[in-house]
């Protein structure tokens, strides 16, 4: 893998260096991916003052020059799709073959903003209901809100930045994001990227730059939306501190699944299995407690715990590396912790509890209680509660029973069951016969619940970034 | 007319008095209209419980059940439509033909909702746009959030407040409704309507509370939504108090229209001239500003000056009333005070300024200047501004000069002009050769900027009341 | 019942008699129901002359109009209810309950109309996908083709007529509408209703008149729309006669059910113990070909012959009559003869065939063969085949194994067994767990391979009734 | 320009050189093009068949493989836009700026078929409108209706066949396309491009064959849709001969715009003069009547002789050709001796009328009169008819004076006028402020009245190739 050598910022549209860098290590064996340049607030004002100038202008462009652009950016990416996946697989620590995968979603997201920016919805309506409407007709149009602030978090480095920048270029609204401090060299790079691509100046700015920074960005009357992946708490409080901006939320989660009595249980592991342990469970909508019917329990367990134990750490960037270790010791150390918290409390783990620096191996737990972190909190590590149940309605009401609300499946061949699940249970996406983890990326996703606010995908990101005015017109 | 004798509470159901009351006097003439219950605090704990309860049935009603009992509500209200109108007349000091008008559009309010009701939207799509989509396809659906909190301002009593609980109840969400401390009766009486109509305990409740008590409720976990039609410190204040539920607000605004050179003036003045005036301006898109191309402005001053010394006040329930008094004797010294102050600085009256307690005479200003009050503030009186303009840019850029936009108005003929106006114009409702003030109640409505967020207009609201969850399903 | 005394035809608004007439008589017993006028040609060209006059106008109508006159109707029609349901009863031999859900069908069918009047489809989109399209948009939208001729069946004198009345006077189409010869009294009767709801002139108007008249109208070049539901000869040669008209077919067919092993069998007989029998099988989608899985087959075919037994006939006017005869003894006789055909290849009654004049007894055969006429042709008849299978594939292919595509019906609670059926049975009507004969009237509704051509239910039926252009404007 | 020097047959995905062949030669100059197979009914019952066993596996594929290898398709097609321009311009003497036009529009048609594959429509209801559809729900799904014949012709060799192969294609029909008898290489050579982009065998055909075969062709019963571009008289007798299929007409028109007292006269003729010439008017939208309010006429006439006058005919596959000469001698002699009966009539030629060979020269006439071919029927060559109008009303009349009704343009910069237009011209395609000729490729478009019958343009084809199935389920 040809990585490459420097980066850069990108601020509103030029490449720049800066005085101050941070090195960028791979949190398996500490190699040097790169220095990251750090932006200050001179680099957040010339981002601000670019995407203020080109607003006005670029709002207006016809809809094919945004969708070649994107277009374009999708070709370029896939040119270089490896060295993508390799930075994230190194700065990351994310196995090779799911850094590829990410880089390929990008791309598929890119495209389908290119399709979706030709779309642009509306919804005509003749008024005469009454008198007071005859003769006139309105639509509702959407229109740019303006600049977007795209913060972005450490597990998808590339993907779910470009969650934020593609549907913002699409509708018109320039964007600056802001990569995770721990991993910001994939988006820095994707921004040298965008400039080949041709990408005006004013329209995008990627700047690696600390959080107080970006929330004081955030806080600028320039800045019309603000679009946060990351932390319940963080999240949150961006919302109650600017009430009166676009504000969305993809939160966490401590995603569920339940395997009821019904289902095709083989089917049922092939898809959970993975779902528990991928990436280390650093993964918003990661299985984290998985409901089983008591049948099926000792099948289930006896799966996790084989799977378990053929997930050998290796090196991130091995190109068949299927488990590689967490983003830093201290995470490790959090995850382990909450797992002994647990296991003093009664929970009983079924796989050995392992550490070596930042690598964890994979924990399968059981007779987890509510109260305890592993179940109640976000555990975003390779951690899965499995917890076996008496009745369908005991599975439907442990998978609803927790403040969040991202991701939740049900594992059924049964009609009945299928639509009590689609009624009862309280998600922003309902999986039938997949697990929490599934997503392709055009279709709508976020959390209710306190897992976040607002959607995402891209169609739905637009519509996010969009305002709508109703024009209103006599027709005759 | 036969005005009821006693009023109630609506309390989960069930139509309550209590030992406190407040005296309702017509603001023309003191004369009394009725005494209107208090709410305390155990009736908001009452009702929330009730809505509690009655919640998860009521959400999973069949959908022609809930139609039913809206068109139900619609004919009964036809039927008592003199009724009333003649309370709105007297508790808001409205014109009565303007309170009746208020009362139909409250029925197609009702009916609309009753339609939209059986066609709940839901967006479907197949998901394999990849490898890991294959035979999965989704369905975005939406659900009923919860409790509605419906907080109406006293200048529309009744069809305000229907715009909030209409919706609820066709979606499924159980609603609390608070009248205007001003104005409660008309809705405390509409409450015993909604009780011979059918609606079960739970489904709805009518509080006349204080704004305090309110607020209370508004903060229970109980509560989902809070639905604010008001005062622009207020709405914000809700927002920010409460960023993880969902807040529509209908805030004010100083709506203006632009005559421009190519109008048809005429009809142009048809409909500015009671825009400017109708319910002494009371109404949150009345029009404050208009703008005018220079060579029409003699002739549209005149017309205005001539229209405005026809306005009489009379009492409101006179059937032929087409203008009374403020609300409040108070609003009306506000108002005098705020173009005191503008001719202070400058500003011409082209009308007389005249004031006896809470009738203001219809004002017609020119000279004002940005920076006055009556300019760009929401004065909420029978207050105009008449600016003559230059140019058509001129004329666009003085509409757009303000912090609100709900409702913004250009007069022409032009093909060209009318798109730069949609395109250039930033406000919720852009109109074409109509009025400020216009209003069709199926349509989408609602403020931008410092106006308000999200959308009413029956549709409208019911889409903020129901959140999305995405069923995600194999389909081979 | 207090029937009305007089029937008249409704010429272009006026109501009209005519020397010639026809007695229509109850088909159970003979007893007189009412004398039909018959129209000329003079009565065609009368209506369609006051067609063609109001088409300018009426088509330009504000919707409100045409909204509430519709609303009217369904009011009128609600109050006359049990005089509609009377005469159906009557003149088509359909027992009472029936009858009056025939009625409360068009009701809804009515409200529908009005509701979808107001919210009238189009699509916007912007054009700028090449540089050829720049600063463009468009709208397409529908408008109304013209005069519709609306032909409907014995079986439905009411609620098939009214499937093509409202949605066309819903879309601003005049309508003329011919009666079934057999039972034209109930929709001439509703023509008295139309002129009491205030239709102006030339809306629409109902001619009970000869086939051969009716063929001479649909060829008249001021008919835009020709809505035929009828037998599938006479359908598809009226298509072929008018390659330039927009003509739309409800054709017949010989809908089937499977039940699965999977099923719910006594959900499943539930449903389809009446499917095989109401109005003596008189029913387009009346199930007439059931497989069932071979486990299900003894308690199937022991329900039906119990049902069977069960069903006495009585005058069909009985407020409680569950079984009448057929609309004419030469039909009866037609489908005896069927059946007798069957019996003699080998086919197995599982019920005494027994006829008396009109009456058939319900018929439940087994071993019928494909070749046979119960198998093959459009029974319409109180016939059921009931076969087992061997195999969910077997059961799908024998369903999609006819020239006809209606409805067909799996019972299942298996969701893989769901999705192959909808993916692999062609019809335009697929039903999960209720029989054919299904139908809620705002839904779209219409056969595909042989069984017609185009959608009814009235949203469905207004897209069809209008045709689309185009608008194309500059935006900017 | 380095044009291929072979030219197959694509018959079900295999490239085929047949016994017999044509010529085809430059009709500008006699030179040989190439020489091009010729099918037999061999050929047609290999693609039938190869189209019949693909279609269940095809129809079902996943639709990211669709999409793909559209995109693919689209590419292939960008990479080789001269060789397929050069073949445009020498086979149909297209000048070459418009054949590459005309590549380019087909590139964006694919584009645009692989986006909208993706997104299939389908529309969700719930059922509970009655007590009967309690507990159910539907989906309107559509699905493909089988083997697509697509008959294009001359005038767009390529991208008017693409706008039928691509939409068959992503919607999963199989499709045998015929190209125009004098122009068939393009879409010979297209077909080798597909096979190179991976098109599976049976997908598609591509028969260059008799008119007499593609009827028997289109007789087949394997054959579902057929769809015609072609001439008014053919495509009729097709819909006629075929009443049981579906068949899509694009037939011919006598497009007309109308300038308007208020229009903007330099824009109008900007876009008005190419229009009357392009390509020899051998368009089926080509401006072939001109109205003009009387106060702009001398303008608009001394115009069009100007630009006439420059149109000097060239070789078509010069790269600035802008003017050659028609498809063949005798459709110039056509069009020469129907404006010479004009002549002999009263009509005036304003430019002199010149014919040598195929070559016509332009043609501006006025005081032609209706009853004339040049006004009445499709001209399909370099003439338009200049009238003068003395009102609004006869411009928008002389418009809507016509059987066709493909495309009518109005200029104009008034608003009461657009609108007028809009509701009372009708024809497929209403534009403001562009000529006729104007198509952007995804957009709606087909004729009505004489016309055609049906809608093209991606996604309105796919609509078109695809039959709807209601899916009904329980939900509960």
């Amino acid at each position: 893998m040809n990585l490459p050598g420097e980066f850069y910022l990108s601020v509103g549209g030029s490449l720049e260096t800066t005085n101050q860098s941070m090195e960028i290590r791979c949190p398996y064996d500490g190699r040097l991916v790169g220095r990251a340049p750090v932006a200050g607030i001179q680099h957040v004002n010339q981002a601000l003052q670019a995407a203020e100038e080109i607003f006005p202008v670029f709002s207006e462009w016809p809809l094919h020059r945004r969708a070649s652009l994107l277009e374009k950016t999708a070709l370029l990416l896939e040119n270089e799709e490896h060295i993508f996946a390799g930075l994230i697989a190194l700065e990351a620590a994310k196995p090779y073959p799911l850094a590829l995968t990410e880089v390929r979603r990008a791309i598929l997201g890119l495209r389908t903003a290119a399709a979706e920016c030709l779309r642009p919805p509306a919804e005509w309506m003749r008024l005469d209901w009454n008198t007071v409407g005859e003769n006139m007709e309105g639509i509702l149009h959407r229109f740019p809100r303006g600049i977007v602030l795209a913060i972005s978090p450490f597990n998808f480095p590339l993907n779910l930045a470009v969650h934020k920048i593609a549907p913002a270029l699409a509708v018109g609204c320039p964007v600056i994001a802001k990569p995770a401090s721990v991993t910001p060299l994939t988006l820095l790079h994707f921004g040298r990227l965008m400039v080949k691509a041709g990408w005006p100046p004013g329209t995008f700015s990627i700047l690696n730059m600390p959080s107080s920074l970006a929330e004081q960005c955030a806080g600028d009357p320039r800045v019309a939306v603000i679009s946060f992946t990351g932390s319940e708490l963080v999240g949150w409080q961006l919302k109650e501190k600017f009430p009166r901006k676009k504000v969305i939320l993809e939160l966490g989660g401590n995603a569920g699944a339940f395997i009821s009595s019904s289902a095709d249980v083989e089917e049922a592991l092939r898809s959970c299995l993975p779902a528990a342990f991928n990436y280390c469970g650093q993964v918003c909508i990661h299985l984290q407690r998985l409901f089983v019917a008591r049948e099926h329990f000792p099948k289930v367990a006896d799966a996790f715990v084989e799977y378990a134990s053929r997930l050998t750490p290796t090196p991130p960037d091995h190109p068949d590396c299927s488990y590689s270790c967490m983003i830093s010791e201290s995470e490790a150390i959090r995850v382990e912790t909450w797992v002994q918290e647990a296991l003093t409390e009664g929970a009983i783990a079924l796989t050995p509890l392992r550490r070596q620096g930042p690598v964890l191996s994979p924990v399968v737990l059981t007779k987890v209680r509510k109260g305890q972190k592993v179940m109640d909190e976000e555990a975003f590590g390779p951690v899965v509660c499995l917890e076996p149940v008496e009745s369908f309605c005991e599975g439907l009401h442990r998978l609803n029973d927790t403040r969040f609300g991202l991701q939740a499946a049900l594992f059924t061949n049964n009609l009945n069951e299928m639509n009590t699940f689609f009624r009862k249970v309280r998600a922003g996406n309902l999986l039938i016969n997949r697990a929490p983890g599934f997503r392709v990326d055009p279709m709508p996703y976020g959390g209710i619940k306190q897992s976040g606010w607002g959607l995402e995908g891209i169609r739905y990101a637009m519509r996010s970034y969009t305002e709508e005015r109703f024009c209103i017109k006599p027709f005759q």
